[in-house]
């Protein structure tokens, strides 16, 4: 790039593109969600539909598949009935069960192209509607086959994040801590951490920013947790600072996580963020590791919210 | 590397391999294209086709899943008729019409591996016919299905630039400005912004290029939109230019973005130009955001191009 | 990001989230499985049995398949049982065993929607059955179809570590090396490699961390062997140590091997980790390159643990 | 890392472990292969088996696809002659050849899961090996479904060089060049080149490697070609080389490019290598764009080894 023009230039870590807050409300959520509305999308947005059925759980994803299964079979077999079932040859007798029955049975037959042929269309028209169902048939599991593979492969959020963080003794001062584990079994690799705090300027009522120096900003190996410390010196903008003057600047302390899982050779990234009410004071974080009877270090997830309180 | 030879070496980002343009044309269109025209490539090119019909409007790719399934059938349809349909057990009646079809529907039948079965291959013959047609079936809809979740899994544009750039006033000097916004509602990460300016040198009538200092030229989350400014300082190549100067230059800002899309844990590109003409002289941009009625902010995709004019 | 806090901050590379260690046991694995056991995760981790799956063996993933094929059509043959065998067209007789072999192989000419038809459901019970079995029959054959892709395009561990790390003379001084070999032949590029030593210390009986200084730590291509030396010089913490000393502070060498497979167009991670056992002192790597007959250059990779002995 | 050992640490760049080279013949080939034989290698290879079905020509990979099939039904055929035809329904009369061929044909219909059911398994035996063949026909067109999708999503060669380097002036001074052109329409990005001369010392007789500089080593768009330019200045290792003097020390001009795929979202490696019989003296490099008759920018891809010869 060309030399610096003399303009301000913000550290890239600064900005956040958190320009924007409303009011009160946290800009980001625990799950690292942000409260931004979009408006004026198109209704149809075949992308995050996609996405949806990707990531969401697998119970509704079957749900879902076999609510479109029963659909799909119930318009054809609405239409077999228009077209008339004495164009098949059929089994059934000839009450409207049977003949629904008939058609809805065929229609399954079709779309997933098992084809008995026990009931199978004798006229070319009811052949035409069969030939378009089969076709269908094929590509919505051409879909389907996509979508379940998409759900096994795709980059999957896997870091459980402690609900709490605490400001508690460090090292001989004081240090502003939360904790995060790998809630899966596969490694995590070259993890990255990076705080950014955001607060209200007394003075000015308008929001600033700051990079919160960690004592440790990456690991490479993550076999357990990671208690991700920011030492309160006197260059941090906690300095000073005691619980109620915390609220005070009502700060929203953003959490932004970058690992690679060599599982799926990807790179994931998970946020979240902490409010002044999500700040223990004093307390520290209880053990996550223990020696198993067999000698075996063993970790504890559940235990990544476990807090050992003052006093 | 070795020692810096005794030569010139351009920054970088100086280079976009713009060594030509061809006379006053644009280079880049703004939709990111460039001008170059490609000759002497092979008249079958599988992997532009492959990336043709992942890129492609749904509704037409739906289109040419039906023409190709329906070329396929009356293809085969035509070999059964050349073979006899008297080779087949059939209902239909021996017109040609008739015959016709029960070899269309027949057809249909094998390629999607339906197989009723009430229309059949009686004589060896026919059931060679069919036994390559349904293996021909299946690769297909194994193409099928490679292209459907090749289509949703590809890396895709999400970013919309503003169709105007504007030079207004910017922390007390001038800065030209262009904003972009993602137009979808999944998180856009660690995005990055270059811009170079190719413009024309009056002595000598040659291009020169330029890669603009930017106030900022990376943010780490992009919730709503991001104006990029190139502050017109001293440094600037812009200096002292006014929309007369700018237009005599023959000037093209030409507008690379970078970003990580989490969802799809893929980097993405995208660019853009903007031409003299592109460029709005003093006029502003209009807010995107906006706090709705509960409280929640709100972005207006749609505004993305809404200039607040001079005066 | 800000100015350096007053605290002691690690190199990244000193950290390799190694703060825990039990016993006198190994905290890597040759394999580079770390020893900490996970404790309170669910039950059911779809992820990890997806993972299970694509990189379990290829027989023992098709015995999978096998035994589920069959598990699933006994699971029918039972249901259909259990409707009664008397809503089926079959050819078959009417004992137990002709019904059960009916119901079964019905079951799995459904399943795979083959679909004959010269057993068919009868009644509209015996299909709504088969109508479910055959929506099952797709959506497990789409998983398989994603996990055989899966298999094949899942990033994949290449690279074998010799057996053993030796201490041997090393341009004038000594060095810690050892060496691995990409056993595949397709192309790893720019292959870098990191060692971490994991110690004793004498005094306060506490594990200290070091990365080791090596003579280089990336090559651009891998085409054969990579002896990686650690030249063990003043500034090495090896620095004086002989076998029995370096037994005396329990020694455990991480490797981390980082390279990029460009037939998948992957990066990959391997590990593995040396203690004082695993080291020969004196010993030197037998070469695994020679000229083959017809003069080409042939590298055999089994001899990557060959040692020659000292004496 | 650590401070640095008192050992000569060599430029990543300058280690592209070519320490080894037998006799004269050239390390590396034209099309990048490396001419290191691999031995010690399992016969058995499914990743590269994977690798060699997704990069072979369409045309073979189809030729594959049908004679596999061929001989599944082929096979299968075998079998159900050996259970014995009498096992099935069928219409053919009881010659080997219909036998025969209506055997082969059921197999087909099974293999595809088309089963027409017109021939039909009516033993339960013949019923057995059906099931199975049904199941194996659906595994393999799950295969082919991964392998069709891996072969048009794979990253994938897209560079030419030009078949000779040039040694030709070079602003008032001389440089040693070639050129590459993406043979794609589609662009690559953010495109780095590197070369690295293997040379033979006269002195030692051994093999020593530098790292070209170049006039430029990276451009971030590729709309056309890209002569990369070494200049031999004063700290070039080809200071004062001729013709002749060049070929005395028997050099390989072993050049990596690497470039980003955005319609793919992948990075790309395409390796070359130039020895003294591809370098051309005094040549310089014929322009392959031109202006077409609509004003347009043509870039010829053919002409990419267009040279102009001197005199």
């Amino acid at each position: 790039m060309t030399a610096q023009p003399p303009f301000e230039r913000l550290p890239p870590g600064d900005d956040l593109g958190l320009g924007l807050r409303s009011g009160g409300r946290r800009w980001m959520n625990p799950d690292g969600s942000i409260n931004v509305r979009r408006a004026g999308l198109p209704w149809f947005r075949p992308y995050e539909l996609y996405h949806r059925l990707i990531t969401m759980g697998g119970a509704r994803f079957l749900a879902l598949l076999l609510l479109g299964y029963l659909l799909a079979n119930l318009l054809f077999a609405g239409v077999y009935l228009a077209v008339g079932m004495e164009h098949f040859l059929r089994p059934g007798g000839s009450g409207f069960a049977d003949r629904f029955l008939d058609a809805f049975f065929f229609s399954a037959q079709t779309l997933t192209t098992v084809g008995y042929g026990h009931i199978s269309p004798q006229s070319h028209l009811a052949s035409a509607v069969a030939a378009l169902e089969s076709l269908l048939g094929l590509l919505s599991f051409a879909l389907a086959t996509g979508l379940l593979y998409g759900r096994f492969s795709r980059p999957h959020a896997q870091i459980r994040f402690s609900s709490h963080a605490v400001v508690a003794p460090y090292r001989g001062g004081t240090g502003f801590m939360f904790r995060f584990v790998n809630k899966r079994s596969n490694q995590l690799i070259e993890v990255e951490a990076a705080v950014v705090l955001s607060r209200l300027d007394p003075q000015t009522g308008a929001r600033r920013f700051h990079t919160l120096a960690l004592e440790r900003n990456r690991i490479n190996l993550f076999p357990a947790n990671w208690t991700v410390v920011h030492p309160i010196d006197d260059a941090s903008p906690l300095a000073g600072l005691d619980a109620a003057a915390l609220r005070q600047i009502n700060p929203e302390f953003i959490v932004l996580v970058k690992a690679f899982d060599d599982t799926f050779s990807q790179t994931i990234y998970q946020r979240t963020s902490y409010t002044a009410e999500d700040v223990v004071w004093g307390a520290s974080f209880a053990p996550m590791t223990r020696t198993a009877a067999d000698g075996a270090l063993e970790l504890e997830i559940g235990l990544v919210d476990g807090l050992i309180l003052p006093g």
